[in-house]
């Protein structure tokens, strides 16, 4: 942990020895972020499998797991072989393709139990012979779209298909579907007819695969915007949200959290203020990461926690200028802000290492263990 | 070495050996990139100080130095304690505000030349301050606007007003003036009227402080898509490009490099065709980032190497799907491709290191040491 502090902050204490940028998670919120959702979870009779995308870090899925998750998700190979220290239960929401990702995969701790999302047979028949050979058995999840038109099959009958490669392969096991509804970025309140089309989509299928002799076990869904809308899709048994255990600028104009639900900011110190009408601090692309709002027309990366009216209008790598317009605020150079940004997801990816903070003090540091690597 | 490449290839070899998502840099192309933009400046007597943001790496760095560039250019601390391990001539394009980042600028080896920029007082009086208490003498441009409006002091009043500052405090050194022409984006061909704009803006300024008895030593300026303009700067002494190493869509699509003069492409796996029209790869916002090109209105956050009609329309952090409808190409699941991002600066930020390739054979790997830590 020293050598990860040193070149950042000279001494121990508070947010004022931190050199900006500097990812802070304020713990207390994000503590209750967590009990939020395992309870909504616990309430309606839902697993919860958090996606560890978010947090990258074995430390913070710890959190999850022994508030009652019944296992992680992850989107690399990377993140399985990190979360694998804490995690007896591992999701691999996508597919694994090529010779040395399986061979990873198949590397995993004897005691880890692996499922895996698929959307082909092209990525089922060498999954199948891999475990074959490893003597292993690894879980199926078939990956279906429902209305995002990114990953999944398209058909019923295709999924029946897939599900039936899996039952048959003797190194698979066909645990169910699994979907990603990151369609529905609609204000949670607007949401009623987004997820009326999804459960349609969703039933033809379940149907399907029901008369098919291949009624899924799990039913896998679930992002942060529309986790509270899962006790609204029939036959849902597990629910993946990422974003909710920090929550982000996203989260909350979507409705789906309040402001000061957001656990996560970038502390950035005011660095310029020559340009009339606005500041720039030394947050930019490179610590808050370019991502536009999404369901909704809001501009700017990211917003002042304390002052949410201040929007960062514009990023270089280095420079995030704050548009001081909208606003009676006018800082000086030197002064520090806190910044919530537009996809925590992201931001977290780019930083080091997260520090814990409880009001001004830091009580804990973690590493963004699992960025990077594929 | 091996414990980088562990986890990211099983054998050392060739292309087909790496684990995607993979930055790998055409060997040969980066250094004809290198050697052309060295040939420009020694040919227009200009100074070449590469900006290092773009590849964070001081053994790349010491390619730019060993063909005659007469120092490197940092914006980050990080990145000025990463060079000064290959440079003695260092410029912070960034105003170091906070006491913390005063006291690792003023803790950089004591045989490096260090020059920094600044816009205000405000940044210059704890400056002037920390380098007499340090017994240590530090160079200053002041920073102009020019016309990006995003840092730089906007009157010729102001910039005599720093620059006499300067020249009086004992611990600085005034040597000139810098500029960033980030807000010329349009193509090669089509400058003209905004470089002239530029020399305008900056010839009131020169002529000022020439007035005043302050002509500057050095007046820097330089990106990569105004570099083949420098010459065209009067009183330009030095240039800063970064992006020119390895170039990128946006440099090619603005016409300041042809296509086969990028030589950064990101190795990616095709791991669903499921929804027709196009097809997706494992290289998404977290391996390319998520830039949209500037100074054009094309789509898309990227396009294949060999087949520059195929864009990756759409990025999710792990997904990126090519569009497919411009294109007789139809990829199976398996398949790699070579992806050139829209800004290379902040896809090489994304990556723990990077593979030097000659064709399909890797001969090197650097780690990217500068990323984080501001």
């Amino acid at each position: 942990v020293e050598a990860v502090l040193a070149p950042t902050r000279a001494e121990p204490g508070t947010l004022a020895d931190l050199i900006t940028p500097a990812a802070v998670v304020d713990l207390d919120v994000m503590h209750a972020n967590l009990d939020r959702m395992q309870a909504y979870a616990s309430d309606h009779g839902l697993s919860l499998r958090p996606h560890t995308k978010t947090h990258k870090s074995s430390r913070i899925a710890e959190e999850q797991l022994s508030r009652g998750a019944v296992g992680v998700t992850v989107a690399t190979l990377r993140e399985a072989e990190v979360m694998s220290r804490v995690a007896t239960d591992i999701l691999l929401a996508y597919p694994p393709v090529g010779a040395h990702k399986l061979a990873r995969l198949l590397a995993l701790p004897a005691g880890v139990r692996i499922t895996v999302a698929a959307d082909s047979l092209e990525v089922l028949r060498p999954l199948a012979d891999a475990a074959k050979n490893a003597e292993k058995t690894v879980g199926v999840l078939v990956e279906l779209d429902v209305g995002m038109r990114r990953v999944g099959v398209a058909s019923p009958q295709t999924a029946v298909t897939l599900a039936r490669f899996v039952a048959d392969a003797p190194a698979l096991e066909y645990r169910g579907v699994m979907f990603y509804p990151g369609h529905i970025r609609e204000r949670v309140d607007e949401q009623g007819p987004a997820v009326t089309r999804l459960d349609d989509e969703l039933q033809r299928t379940l149907d399907a695969l029901t008369d098919a002799g291949l009624p899924p076990g799990i039913v896998s869904g679930g992002s942060t915007p529309a986790a509270n809308a899962s006790h609204r899709v029939h036959g849902m048994t597990e629910m993946r949200p990422g974003t909710y255990i920090f929550n982000d600028r996203t989260t909350a104009v979507v409705g789906a959290c309040a402001w000061e639900e957001c656990a996560y900011t970038i502390l950035a110190t005011v660095v310029s203020t020559a340009v009339p009408g606005q500041a720039v601090v030394d947050a930019g692309a490179k610590a808050l990461a370019r991502e536009e709002l999404k369901g909704t027309d809001a501009p700017g990366f990211g917003a002042l926690l304390d002052r949410p009216e201040v929007i960062v209008r514009a990023l270089s790598e280095e420079h995030g200028i704050l548009d001081l317009l909208g606003s009676d605020w006018r800082p000086e150079v030197g002064e520090r802000v806190r910044v919530v940004p537009n996809h925590v997801c992201v931001s977290v990816n780019l930083q080091p290492h997260v520090f814990g903070a409880r009001g001004d003090r830091i009580v804990e540091v973690w590493e963004v263990e699992a960025r990077g690597w594929g």
